[in-house]
């Protein structure tokens, strides 16, 4: 519970209307887009730079906690205030300040919604690249906070490859400027420290981001396997005949049966596993691809291959991809997304033992990811009803980070530490190299104020882990 | 002069062999690529992660200044040990550790040539995207100090978009080891940190970058204008067209006559501007853009367009841009490179600001960049042997910049700040900001020994400018 005077304080900054106190009002704010939960003491909702200043020269006065929050779509527990305090909410700031369009430019508050980005500057022909699963709701906000990715990370990059420049409220409540136009940054690149740094270093006030010209010409294929080690070898294949696929989707065969079962799209049964895969560009170009795609899967032994002949037939073959969490549901009420990276050579003996760690724990773990990037998603199904169920799929859950990390991968592909995996990163780093994470935070939040208990462990060991399950909604990925 | 016991601890740690201080020798490590000119006291050749710790514990223990090198070919002074003490030259560490090519990527010690590492994939069908143009010189371990960029770095990108994890020397002779694969970097981005700090944090002793697949097709434009505006008009005209090339340079007509003359590459002796545009990618995609980028020059009132028909033509094309600081050298035995940026549109309002400064100043300044990334390398002509010439040559290039930062740009493309720079920092960022990027290099350097007056400014004003005009060999940009 927070002091009298830091409500009063925040109101009187504020004003009344832009606080939320009570409790029926709090609830609405203790998730994210996972199962974690905690309530925060007070919500606020700052309408610029200076009042998010202000707030952070409160929450300092009183030594209280501070959260950021974009739409609570995060799942790695971001915005979950674990040590109550205040909330700060940006939906408020959720202005585009400044489309350049020529030079492909957008400044926007954090607030802005990533899909309503892209159609606002759709019209134009332009779009803003990061496209999280959840960007009809999520924000551009908590995009960069968590450096999010989404489905054609694979030729765009994550969020850090798009953002030019920020404004920030450091929590002392100075505000800083960062970065300039692409190519190079002057000084130290503050831009790529602060994003992804998951709101333990700054509020971010204003972001500059890169806007990109729509491809002249879109393409999408599925190409089916009976081998899971075929299907991830294409990847390799794909890779090697120097294209970037959009988009490079994969399926196994656990998953396809449910998403077949539930949303009919005409996905094969008895598949050991399918890539979804997207070109883009310029017409000519996504022709000549779509060869060299066809040739690559034949070589990889794809018993068939698709092509999507009109915009309906491409909505068809993406409908099992986005709607896979829905049929999940179907199976398994309870499931865990994971978010892992391994190398694209990787794969195929990666989802081997994904299988085996299921074996080990008893449980069904089915794959759904973005296999150009070697960025893993699995899906462990439990029943949180049954006793042990929860600890036994986040152990299973660990182990296959740590095979990941083994491989020369990574614990995150796009989903940021938060509080699911910050015991993780000393497994992903050194301690020299988590004691100099330690201190830089130390710099920008000396009384350890801006979203306690996220991203870097404090040393305390294993203790300190509370790693709950994710329970999927459809746009979770 | 640094005190015996340091000679004598450095060469027990390194071996006799490791170690220059005769004067004869020391004098070559007193420059790089620019004049500035400052002389180490000792060098040393660490062959390893552990004696380049040893040796930042020994400057730890005696306060001794400590100064990496690459192969000094950098253009702000970033290899000039202003205060002396210890150079650290890493041209013993210059092995290629490991390659991955069905990953794209690669294990490096700092002292490999960036070239070298291009010129070993390549028969594999791989390169190393940065290309500065003094890539057959130039390290890797340079390249991420200064996060160098090149005439590629339009679609590629500069140094940064390249390294995906580095092992590093801490200033106290801890090691970390930062980074993973793409997509996302788990924790706090030290790899983005460390990229372009210019030797001032840390001393990167492995750095692992991102290999890419060569593109089937290349092919390479000349376009001919009587107008700079129309020249430039033609950079956002071709972005418009959602079309990349894989560079977009621009000669202005006082560069055109100066190469002509001295190289008779076929360029037109009246025209006001050219652009030296090239296309990559698969085949049918570069014919199909190559029409494309034929349409938009045509739109800009281009007077003509030609096209590369072979490989000898293209070197020609080539040719004016690759010697053009031979070409300049004949004209101007002294020049000034700058390097800032600028939006895209703002290109042809600043070639005119370039004009009027340089009228101002009484100087020819004349032009050849990236106009395809906005980054602007005016060439300020001047005599070093007349009293105050230097001296209008400096003021030319700081009106230049300040141009740059006042309409979006900023003050570096991909030179870094250096010493050269240095008090420019205070026009691109307030002082909220560079108190925040002091506050790091405290983190890192609280003795404040790596690389002493670079990159930031202490805050003591003008008084401590010194830059220098560069003068230049032929590899300069």
């Amino acid at each position: 519970m927070i002091a009298e005077a830091v409500r009063r304080e925040l109101a009187e900054a504020l004003g009344p209307k832009a606080l939320l106190d009570r409790e029926e009002d709090l609830r609405l704010y203790e998730f994210d887009g996972g199962v974690d939960k905690a309530r925060p003491d007070v919500v606020v909702f700052p309408r610029s730079a200076e009042q998010a200043a202000a707030i952070a020269r409160i929450a300092q006065k009183h030594k209280v906690p501070l959260v950021g929050r974009g739409a609570g779509t995060g799942l790695s527990g971001g915005a979950i205030p674990r040590e109550g305090g205040i909330m700060v909410g940006f939906s408020r700031m959720n202005r585009i300040l400044e489309l350049d369009l020529e030079n492909e430019r957008a400044v926007v508050e954090p607030g802005v919604v990533n899909l309503e980005l892209t159609n606002t500057v759709a019209p134009m022909g332009y779009f803003f690249a990061p496209d999280p699963s959840s960007q009809k709701a999520c924000t551009i906000g908590g995009n960069v906070a968590e450096n999010a990715g989404g489905p054609h990370t694979l030729v765009y990059g994550v969020t850090t490859n798009h953002v030019l420049g920020l404004e920030a409220v450091l929590p002392d409540g100075r505000v800083i400027q960062t970065g300039a136009r692409w190519p190079d940054a002057a000084g130290y690149d503050l831009t790529g420290l602060l994003t992804g740094s998951e709101g333990t270093l700054a509020l971010v006030t204003k972001v500059t981001v890169r806007l990109m010209k729509k491809p002249e010409a879109v393409k999408t294929f599925l190409a089916i396997y009976d081998s899971v080690d075929d299907c991830a070898a294409t990847v390799s294949e794909i890779t090697a005949r120097a294209i970037t696929p959009a988009a490079l989707e994969m399926l196994d065969g656990t998953l396809l049966r449910m998403v077949e079962e539930a949303t009919h799209a005409g996905y094969p049964l008895d598949a050991a596993g399918v890539l979804l895969i997207e070109l883009e560009g310029v017409t000519e170009a996504v022709e000549d691809q779509a060869e060299q795609i066809k040739l690559a899967c034949e070589a990889c032994n794809a018993r068939e291959f698709r092509t999507a002949r009109s915009a309906q037939e491409r909505d068809l073959l993406w409908k099992g991809r986005k709607n896979a969490f829905g049929a999940i549901g179907r199976v398994s009420p309870f499931f865990y997304v994971h978010d892992g990276v391994v190398p694209r050579t990787q794969i195929a003996p990666t989802l081997h033992e994904i299988g085996a760690i299921g074996n080990r724990h008893e449980l069904t773990i089915s794959n759904i990811f973005h296999a150009g990037d070697g960025n893993m998603h699995p899906i462990i199904l439990f029943d949180a009803r049954k006793p042990g169920d929860i600890e036994k799929a986040q152990r299973a859950g660990f182990d296959i980070l740590e095979h990941c990390v083994k491989v020369g991968g990574s614990i995150t592909g796009e989903h940021g530490i938060g509080m699911e995996k910050i015991d993780l990163m000393a497994k992903q780093f050194n301690e020299e190299t988590l004691e100099l994470m330690r201190k830089l935070k130390q710099v920008f939040d000396p009384a350890q104020l801006f979203n306690p208990g996220k991203l870097l462990p404090a040393g305390r060991g294993c203790a300190e882990i509370r790693q709950p399950p994710i329970v999927g909604p459809e746009d979770l990925l």
